[in-house]
């Protein structure tokens, strides 16, 4: 073997990052042995920190080291306003494409009975006790407009419909099959903004 | 912003690897702090130990951790041969594709006056001690047959020649313009067997 086992270990390990293969992962270890110490100092650093430090919100599920998060704890949200999103990174598209001034729920996946992601592991039980709160007057289901996706929305409507609650879908205009967390700005502005009443 | 500031640091430290843009830093960070803590843990292992442990091997100037690599320190290897090649992953794909038994020189580049890459850059001066050492008596020069890989190709073979060493290049086969190591195994295994004297 060519390699000495510390570049080889750290070929293996950018494995683990999705889409690395093992020709990308040579040339991202040769790229930071020989150019760049210093980004693979502050990678080490940033993973490790992130990796023991990173928790969820107590509220909305999304990944941070707070309790809660900034927007959970932000007195200048909406309280009575909740949008519903599948991931962390949908949160952001969110907040960058559009002037929604209300609060999140990270559903952290949607439901797929075949892998075994039902209602506990969406944390539905926690969104229940919200709902139960009187707090949410209104909900906006953002799930992808996949099969799962339209799934876990309508699951959401029936808790939130039989709580009181206004409950709307963010418009079709995302591309259908297509995944909230890629679609530009513009689409999902609209998308937002032309929200229905969910039935 | 979304994103607290343990998250967002390791969406920013992930840009320095190669070919990793803002979304595949955030696919990445959401991969990894829902699904792979210990990926990331191992990751961020790694990195560390490799940024600080791995050195060049003082003959051939490869990554290693040790003072001299496995090649260059194993007994069973032709010391009268030596292989010129570009960069350490070039080693890999030679040990990998061919039954070579000699050694190899490790050039970290390639002669490039406009970016400042000279034989100074290229260790050459070291090399031209070792040839003047007397134990090398013929050299490979397997140097990517790009423009700037001939030009050093034909730099070192001036070197070899003024010493009476014997100088072969790597057959074409290797499609020129392209990069010897993303060459498949069959074309440079072929390349290697026919190559030819350098003149
Ligand atoms: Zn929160
Ligand atoms: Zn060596």
């Amino acid at each position: 073997m060519a390699f000495s086992p510390l570049v080889r270990e750290l070929m293996e390990a950018l494995r683990c990052l999705p889409g690395v293969g093992p020709k990308s992962a040579q040339r991202m270890t040769f790229q930071l042995l020989q150019r760049d110490r210093g980004g693979a100092r502050r990678l080490a650093e940033a993973l490790a920190a992130a990796a023991d430090g990173v928790g969820e919100c107590r509220e909305c599920r999304t990944l941070t080291e707070e309790p809660v998060c900034a927007i959970c704890a932000s007195p200048r949200r909406e309280r009575s306003l909740l949008c519903i999103v599948e991931n962390p990174a949908d949160v952001s598209a969110v907040e960058e494409a559009t002037d929604y001034g209300g609060l999140y729920f990270v559903l952290k996946g949607r439901l797929s009975p075949l892998d075994g992601i039902g209602p506990a592991e969406l944390g539905l039980d926690a969104l229940e006790s919200r709902f139960a709160g009187g707090e949410v007057r209104e909900i906006i289901l953002a799930t992808n407009p996949t099969v799962e996706g339209e799934a876990t929305a309508q699951y959401v409507a029936e808790m939130a419909r039989a709580r009181g609650i206004v409950v709307s879908r963010i418009a079709h205009g995302v591309p259908v099959g297509g995944d909230l967390e890629y679609v530009d700005s513009g689409t999902l502005s609209h998308a937002f903004a032309g929200r229905r009443e969910y039935r």
